[in-house]
């Protein structure tokens, strides 16, 4: 212990880490901390999986059977039912000095590694809210993890060199630490994203019995609702199973309402849709919970609107105005405008810029309506 | 009869219309036709609705209790509830040869409308699939329309002139007319937009109640998921109630594999997870039949995904070099990373561009990773 060589931002003493399970957010993680200068040794059961992550520069691969000197962290990137198995077998080994996993529930880890005597002083769980549609060590990324919120669940017996030790690592790769109770934790994310996952799956179930007419009326609200059901069951029925308590009691709560909702809807009585409204309301409210960018409050920024032909410069141009107001783009989509070439992008800005990026882009020609 | 000026965009002559209620959907349309050269007059019972669609430039006010010559066609842009009454009243009144509303419900108004007595004969139903989180003409744009389906709902009794008109319309506001039957169109939205819509609104409900740090662990997911949860409820009681039973059948299937995922996780074995495992795999299907940009599939381009810090002139600087390149970005988001000055920008391309463009970001020092 008291080695923790795993360091943030502010030093430049990176040391060696072994990271065990290379798929997307382990490989990212062992990219992350090379790009920082650390030293990274790979192992996956999936030799596959492993070739592939050395072949991406996520390090070199751990050695069998050797007993070379432990390492300063080991992480622990396996799916949430492995990771009690993996610590004690790691910690059996000796491969570091200190420990945490990276999976999306916390408290039933913790629970099984107790039950199993692993020793909790160097072990620290941790979460990194980052993810991607997408998995394996092929859609790796180094910059994963910027500007991420990284729950750290250090329970009592946890050793100070050990919660600096995963602090360091989350803070190199980018992200925000946030201490966090594992059972809240857990709850936590039950919110904000396992029932959310969950209820987006459910509504674009009903898609697969839609006809094409039906699909052809889609705009961007169901879109927008259902772009997480595109994610790898196989990775989510292990997040949700190992958090099924809290999740359940989201997906009964929202059961409850839409079938509330439901029930209301075909009463028709006035008061019966006021119950609705009140829904739609309370929607509103929770909507507005939701801290925006850099942590702001998001209706912070107003938005400019501007008609683009889908050409090749054409965004470049807008964005170069932009440049040229001193003003700077917070966030941009593009409504998407099926079977037309032409699209309109929203931009968002600091209100105080709005005008001043809209009276640039139209002097240049653009139609930017509604300023 | 006979007379439908409003026309095409492959044609020159515009006539002359009437918008009935100047909230986002008809001044929008007023100002698409206004641009288009028409002559549009406008009406509202809300005067100073009236007022700010006028000051917009959408047209002129529609003198009271005049006799003059009918437009070519009448847009009932008033919610579901109040379509038949206004068509009525509009007939009576002879204010145009051919009507059409736009609300996002069609069976029930057409219903009401021929128990009014109203002539079928000279209205076509319509529905815009356009709209915004924001309403009122303050958010009204001439560009709406542009590319987005245009739902025409014909019955039997409409007159061809009546037909062509209304399709004119639709045309020459930039949208693609789609003629699909009243009933097939209220099972159709009821899945893609009045569903999703409440969906969204419970799962956003259940964040009134939680603390900061869940909310501080919020995702890209929940933001996507809980977008339209923001939108303005009074508007949508009156559509949901419109198209009671099939939202209400949408919201009850929905409701019901939710209840059922929640005790299947509860029950913990293998087999009630992989019946789990099977809802999330119905999400990938649904979500994969979802049209993309352009009516093609989404699937269809592939994404680079580029760090960049958040300062004005990158993203120019970015589209610059896409440009230089001749690579034409299809689709393009923002990562929000909070507390962070640093975003990650996801291009989507079609694939074949997708490595060229990578290869000129990378030669002009930006990191590309997984390419």
């Amino acid at each position: 212990m008291g080695r923790s060589r795993v360091t943030g931002v502010d030093e430049d003493v990176v040391g060696r880490i072994v990271v065990v399970g290379t798929g997307l957010i382990g490989t990212s993680i062992a990219l992350a901390m090379r790009e920082r200068g650390a030293e990274v040794l790979l192992t996956d059961r999936d030799a596959a999986a492993l070739a592939l992550a050395v072949e991406l520069g996520a390090g070199t691969a751990l050695p069998d059977g050797a007993s070379a000197e432990p390492a300063d962290l080991a992480v622990l990137a396996v799916p949430p039912a492995a990771v009690a198995v993996t610590l004690l077998d790691a910690q059996k080994r000796g491969l570091a000095t200190a420990y945490t996993d990276v999976a999306s529930v916390k408290a039933l880890p913790l629970a099984q590694a107790a039950e199993l005597g692993c020793d909790l002083s160097t072990f620290v769980a941790g979460h990194p809210l980052a993810g991607s549609e997408r998995s394996g060590p092929g859609a790796a990324r180094p910059d994963l993890f910027l500007g991420r919120p990284w729950a750290l669940c250090a329970t009592p017996e946890a050793a100070p060199e050990a919660v600096a030790a995963v602090t360091a690592l989350a803070k190199a790769c980018g992200a925000m630490p946030v201490e966090v109770d594992a059972a809240e934790h857990d709850r936590a994310v039950a919110l904000v994203s396992h029932g959310p996952h969950v209820v987006s799956a459910a509504v674009a179930a009903r898609l697969t019995a839609a006809d094409d007419v039906a699909l052809g009326l889609s705009g961007q609200g169901v879109r927008d609702v259902t772009r997480i059901a595109a994610s790898d069951p196989r990775l989510w029925i292990g997040i949700l199973s190992a958090n099924a308590e809290p999740v359940a009691d989201v997906l009964e709560a929202v059961a409850t309402d839409l079938a509330v909702a439901a029930s209301l809807l075909r009463d028709g009585s006035e008061g019966a849709a006021a119950h609705v409204a009140d829904l739609l309301l309370r929607g509103n409210a929770g909507r507005s919970r939701i801290p925006g960018k850099h942590g702001g409050d998001q209706s912070a920024y107003a938005t400019v609107q501007v008609v683009i032909p889908d050409r090749p410069g054409e965004l470049a141009m807008i964005f170069q105005a932009a440049g040229v107001a001193g003003v700077n783009i917070e966030d941009v989509t593009i409504e998407h405008s099926p079977g037309r070439p032409l699209g309109v992008l929203e931009l968002s800005v600091v209100p105080e810029a709005a005008d001043r990026l809209a009276a640039e882009l139209r002097s240049r020609g653009w139609s930017v309506p509604g300023r």
